[in-house]
């Protein structure tokens, strides 16, 4: 086809009526089913934390695949996703001097080893520590002692990680040698945050963690005092070369168009510190569920179900732009997609950048959702992480807002743990997923996936 | 005197009118005060842990008495205590084989060093634990998965508490190598619960640590996949000599009868994972300002106000021992004592050991703390930890009993931190300390003290 053609004008994507009995069906054995909590339980307990790219990341790819399998997927199979490989061996922070103690910290994702002792200059934000002149933070350790809002919808979170990702580079550019941040969350415990960060091109990164919220408290306190505080930072982490993951993905086979594919997901790795409970094992567990139960049913939809557990969201989205770039052929196929990766509570609002044809046919999901006690929410929100690149080319997306009010309590912390689930919340979202995907699945007419340049794949 | 001489039958005790008005006074003054917030915010910002014997507990004794100074007690001295010296270097936990991964762990206190392999036996309980044969747990781990309840008076950690106290002795003549348990505590985060342990005579001490409650769930998942689970116990702890530390006392010299004391006080120590906040800054915190405050008094109450700082609570009692030591010859001087040791929730119940003719005045006290919501409790509980032994040798004791709901959410973990102080509850504290010191300071007449085998001291 040639580039700029124009398309004619599609008809309403419409749902049809038994498919809406069906899920209603479904909707009700999903709520009834604790089989996504008992997936989740498996992964958080057998695998434990699942750094990607480390001995524990392979074991969840084994663990996957097996899945997947185990729960009668038509097709399993991998897709390798490559990366640089970042490691946390040790790391340790101390206040020298008259005051000394021990600060609970953890070493941001990417950054450097090394230990740098200086004293501590307290900033209330990334703005105020990006207004720092160049060599006023010679031989310092600059803190940003920000804290994050909470909220349902996770939009403290905005803010909190650009202090996580953009403190590192501003800290550098004023001359610091480390860098300290109250934890990007939103709990008062002794568990601190960690993620990733960055470093603009042409920096030399510095040692960068993030600090408990009550020894963000505490460091705050010293300063007070009126005296220069010193701290060590010791961090023995950094990147190691390059590892290789996979995307694991397994299929329920569409009755009449089993080339097209409704993609649901979430993502297989998780930080070390916990064990990634629900940052995603709750995604990766809720969707596998789904899925199973949409292949339980005596006839499956027309299109099939792609569920991806994907690779390394935490350290850059590496799985999903791997899809991304496995997949850009098959673009238009992908009618539309939906990740689970804001954890494990009720999910309360259903939206999609579906276009104006396909409005129809959500609000007819919207219905089957509603007794879930989920909103239609017009087009709010976007693409979860995985699926932004392919989103970005042109993929249509859902989204199934979860109530993150509690997410960044545990988000990133060792306290990301099984036991943090509440199980007929998971229900409630494998419920959720089931109907939106099978219904989707079950559409005459699509849902606005197309080359986002205007131009059709394989231009 | 010589003993066996009866006593003839005491007047009842009152507290005269012109004292209750004072003490009125005195808890509104203290209400308004954020004195005792502020003391134990210094303590647990500028020292920190302060483990008993680290070179962190000697700051506290310096900053103990500093701080008694600084408030213009009238005079100030320490009484050296010495003890065995326990010392926590590094600790970890893995799950080897197939489901490697690391738990949160802590070592007891008192626990041995020592580095051991083997299988986990999990035990519902200690009496479990008890039953295992001799032998049975030959080159294995005990682990005993007990939960703790909870309770606002904190009765449910009689049993957690014996959980950690007689758990490894039992783990030791079943013949296990190693000892694990859920810790004695009611959160669910990953923050083990320390605390004292100790091995009956004649068994060789083994290594032995607490799980936080995810790793105990996390534990329990594994085993009940039906395979063996193997862990590696890590433990570089263990004791090293012995150390001098102080109690650290002031006192307010009273007007008209100055060698006749009221105690009150709190433990100095902490364990070593936490800033000792609740555990027991807030106790010593909120003494010092009710004493400080006693002391701004237009007059000081009859008898002197004796605030002590008791040394190394935590591993023995060792500071309440000695003072009963030292001060044996006084014990009837000492007229009444009441010790703050169980956090820094709102005071909801006032209760006394004295006897029958001192009740009326327990009453009067009891209707000044009224208005503070406490009410009288008779002769409910006991005296404080470290007033037990000289209280067992016969010391009037009293009762402020605080609401220990959320106590063991924090005791003895990293979590125990100023943060979890809510200022207005202690202010209340301060408050009731306050009006109780005042008022047995200025009561006509004893609430009992005597030696407890009926001679009086000096026999």
């Amino acid at each position: 086809m040639l580039a700029g053609t124009l398309h004619a004008a599609p008809k309403d994507t419409t749902i049809p009526a038994p498919a809406i009995d069906t899920a209603v069906q479904l909707r009700e054995t999903a709520l009834a089913s604790d089989l996504g909590y008992r997936i989740t339980e498996s992964l958080t307990t057998e695998v434990g934390q699942r750094l990607a790219g480390s001995e524990a990341d392979a074991r969840a790819v084994a663990w996957a695949k097996a899945k997947f399998e185990e729960l009668g997927y038509d097709k399993v199979w991998t897709e390798p996703v490559t990366f640089p490989k970042w490691e946390r061996r040790s790391e340790s922070a101390q206040v020298l001097g008259p005051h000394s103690q021990s600060l609970a910290i953890t070493a941001l994702g990417g950054s450097p080893g090394g230990t740098v002792t200086g004293e501590v200059v307290r900033f209330a934000d990334l703005a105020a520590l990006e207004a720092a002149p160049a060599g006023s933070l010679d031989g310092k350790i600059a803190f940003i002692d920000y804290k994050m809002e909470r909220a349902r919808d996770g939009s403290g979170y905005g803010p909190g990680s650009r202090t996580r990702s953009g403190g590192p580079s501003a800290a550098i550019r004023a001359g610091a040698i480390g860098y300290v941040m109250r934890s990007a969350g939103t709990d008062s415990h002794r568990n601190p945050h960690t993620g990733i960060t960055r470093f603009d091109e042409g920096l030399t990164p510095i040692p960068s963690a993030a600090l408990a919220a009550p020894d963000a408290d505490q460091l705050t306190r010293l300063l007070a005092l009126g005296k220069p505080i010193e701290l060590k930072l010791a961090l023995d982490v950094g990147w190691n070369g390059e590892a290789t993951s996979y995307n694991v993905i397994g299929e329920i086979t569409g009755s009449s168009k089993p080339d097209e594919v409704v993609l649901i997901g979430g993502h297989l790795d998780s930080w070390d510190l916990g064990t990634g409970a629900i940052d995603d094992g709750a995604g990766v567990g809720l969707t596998m569920a789904a899925g199973k139960l949409i292949g339980d049913l005596e006839t499956a939809p027309a299109r099939s179900i792609r569920v991806v557990a994907f690779a390394n969201e935490e350290q850059g989205l590496h799985g999903g732009k791997a899809y991304a770039e496995a997949h850009a052929d098959e673009l238009e196929q992908h009618q539309i997609a939906a990740e689970s990766d804001f954890g494990a509570g009720r999910i309360y609002a259903f939206s999609t950048g579906a276009p104006e044809y396909a409005q129809g046919a959500a609000k007819t999901i919207a219905q089957v959702l509603a007794p879930l006690g989920i909103e239609f929410a017009g087009d709010a929100g976007g693409p979860g992480p995985d699926l932004s690149p392919f989103a970005a080319d042109g993929m249509a997306w859902a989204r199934l807002a979860q109530d993150g009010t509690d997410y960044f309590d545990y988000h990133h912390t060792p306290d990301d743990t099984f036991d943090k689930i509440d199980p007929e919340a998971l229900a409630q979202n494998v419920a959720a997923y089931a109907v939106f995907a099978y219904l989707a699945a079950s559409a005459d007419g699509d849902f606005g996936s197309k080359p986002a340049d205007g131009d059709t794949a394989g231009d």
